[in-house]
């Protein structure tokens, strides 16, 4: 059998990890190959969910005796602390791996440590192996890491002229039907799922995933300062969990077994705070959220600085008037304009899909 | 050496005939290609300018002898008439040519019958051969000849969503170098560039082409109801030539010595009739028009029906407030919106190019 490089192996396990995307949280997606002595795949493995073993594990307990004197490839530094799982560095050790690649170190205090605890048992150890690579699918989670806060996409469908719906309200359907299955793809590789009262009152969404296999449902999360939010609304059904997230004073007693947080008003005073709202969900284990809409909150979003990714569906079609798809936002002058790098451009059905990065900043 | 095969020559002929766009109008861009009896490229050649030779004086002349027995390839149907030049089916006829091949049917009146009379005198004729290559890059007179006016692209540049300036009125550079330097090769390209009296007022452009080589300068045309336009303007200068479009009634006595036309009042009576203005450009031998805007006059060419063509610069940027891209139009629910399908994507440094045109209507 033909022997594989390491780069192949890491690639793979790149691949893995992210099958996992929307399941693992408040991990992150982690994929391992391990190559035996003679450089073959003995066995491989991803994390799967939060709670299950690790990705080191899965692949060890494939490879068996083979991972001896062999080679584990991981895309995320192996951890060293002992969670609901035993440190997966000290059972590479244990399973006598002799060498260990991994693509990004581990930024989080209590697991990083694992290739100093790897290096002072004698295995061969490094990282950076495709770790751009590795770093893009786990984006959501680092950036977690990094801010403190959960990753956040912001979602929109509009028109070429940049229009969510016609003058007299009427959207269905802007967005072809590809993009909006895939928007259902998005959904089920985040934790959560935001709206705002407006979109929730205007169209009444559901927000669960349909049409993916094995999705694990995100948290609905509605943004409802006055609690404007009825008992029968379709987002309150049992097909997901849902939060609504509400002002300290709203009146919650229509909403009885209604998962309802109060939050603190937002800085001027209108709608709920931001980065609370950010932080009672990375409170809950949320590590991702699509932003759905509508433009008001998204321009909130903005202008608190949490909008870390941008995926707009552009629909083919001219209307000429009706609401855009940002409102707000603070920004008033061109110097001050949210730039982007665009990252990826694809057709879906006639619809262009855009996604989008804001530019990093000089520092 | 190699022959070549009739469709490569048509290829080849259609490439030829595109250094033209810009500078053949009121006339088609036409290419041709002569291969010699044993399939050799004899001779090629491309109308260069109204008045001047057509392609297949030009590639006869390139030929001489050797068109004799031979075969031409050309982009549209041999003219048939007796204009500038003389009649090119009777060219090639008397060149000794035995097969034409055509991509396209001319359609106008005056010009069509070609076909006929080389079969008459006969020669091998035969229609088709790439026609939809050839037809592309044609698209603007054959659209002029079908709407007996001219065909209109309208091109703005807006922020990922749909803002072309910011709260302020801000909007230098929305767009990239890269963009800004590709609208140049679009005006190139064209016979006329319009502009209305919001944008004229507001952003004193210039409107000429700067960086295109052997450009042909097009007609700079400003839809002023009311001849707000001052004699300093920079779209008086004489980098290329201006027309004024004004008011029956307006007061022009600040403009002397420019070329101004009086227009009647478009439908609702704001501003001047679009179908009027396009009709006066067409007699002035105008079959391509540029429409750069703004907002408001777009929306009255939209509601017009006088869009043929749409390219969009998006930056990928966010501005959350500002004026949208398009104005009016007279849509005021999704059923009426107009639907357009893409036909090309490019990335122009940071910017995306979107190219669409608006579907076709079920007949
Ligand atoms: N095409 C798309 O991608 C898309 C996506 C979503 C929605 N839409 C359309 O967008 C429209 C609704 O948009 P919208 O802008 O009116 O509503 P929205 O953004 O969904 O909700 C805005 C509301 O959220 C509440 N809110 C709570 N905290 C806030 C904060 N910090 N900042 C701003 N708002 C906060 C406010 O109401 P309270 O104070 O009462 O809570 C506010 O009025 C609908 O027509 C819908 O169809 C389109
Ligand atoms: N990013 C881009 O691609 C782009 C391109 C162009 C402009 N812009 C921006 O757009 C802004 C100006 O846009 P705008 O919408 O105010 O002005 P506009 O569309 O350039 O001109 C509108 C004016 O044209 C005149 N007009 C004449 N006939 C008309 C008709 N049939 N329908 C409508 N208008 C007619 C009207 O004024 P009178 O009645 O007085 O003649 C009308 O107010 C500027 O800020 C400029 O920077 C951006």
């Amino acid at each position: 059998m033909a022997t594989t490089t390491e780069t192949d192996a890491m690639r793979r396990a790149i691949a893995l990890s992210a099958r996992a995307l929307g399941a693992t949280s408040p991990n992150p997606v982690v994929g391992c190959v391990i190559l035996d002595a003679a450089g073959e795949v003995a066995g491989e493995g991803w994390h799967r969910k939060a709670g299950g073993p690790h990705a080191e594990v899965h692949a060890l307990r494939a490879a068996g005796d083979r991972a001896r004197g062999g080679t584990a490839l991981v895309t995320l530094e192996p951890c060293n602390h002992t969670g609901r799982t035993g440190p997966c560095a000290q059972a590479l050790i244990e399973a006598g791996v002799a060498r260990v690649v991994y693509a990004v170190a581990d930024p989080s205090p209590q697991a990083s440590g694992g290739a100093q605890t790897l290096r002072a048992a004698g295995v061969d150890t490094a990282g950076g192996l495709l770790a751009a690579e590795a770093e893009a699918v786990n984006t959501a989670w680092l950036t977690s890491v990094r801010l403190g806060r959960p990753h956040v996409r912001w979602k929109y469908a509009a028109t070429l002229d940049g229009r969510i719906a016609a003058a007299d309200g009427s959207s269905r359907w802007i967005s072809s039907p590809q993009s909006r299955a895939d928007v259902h793809r998005l959904r089920a590789r985040c934790d959560a799922v935001v709206v705002g009262s407006g979109t929730l009152l205007a169209d009444d969404p559901h927000l669960a995933v349909r049409g993916v296999e094995d999705a694990v449902q995100p948290l609905r999360v509605v943004v409802d300062t006055r609690a404007r939010v009825t008992a029968g609304a379709r987002v309150l059904d049992d097909a997901a969990p849902t939060l609504v997230a509400v002002g300290k004073d709203a009146d919650t007693a229509h909403l009885p077994g209604v998962d309802v947080v109060r939050l603190p008003y937002g800085p001027d005073g209108t709608g709920l705070d931001v980065t609370a709202l950010l932080a009672e969900l990375h409170g809950r284990g949320v590590r991702s959220v699509l932003l759905e809409g509508g433009p008001t909150l998204a321009g909130a979003f903005v202008a608190a600085g949490a909008v870390d990714a941008v995926t707009g569906y552009l629909a083919p079609a001219l209307l000429g008037a009706g609401p855009a798809a940002l409102a707000g936002g603070g920004i008033s002058t061109i110097a001050q304009a949210l730039r982007l790098d665009v990252t990826d451009v694809a057709r879906l059905g006639p619809d262009l899909r855009v996604t989008a990065v804001p530019t990093a900043q000089e520092s």
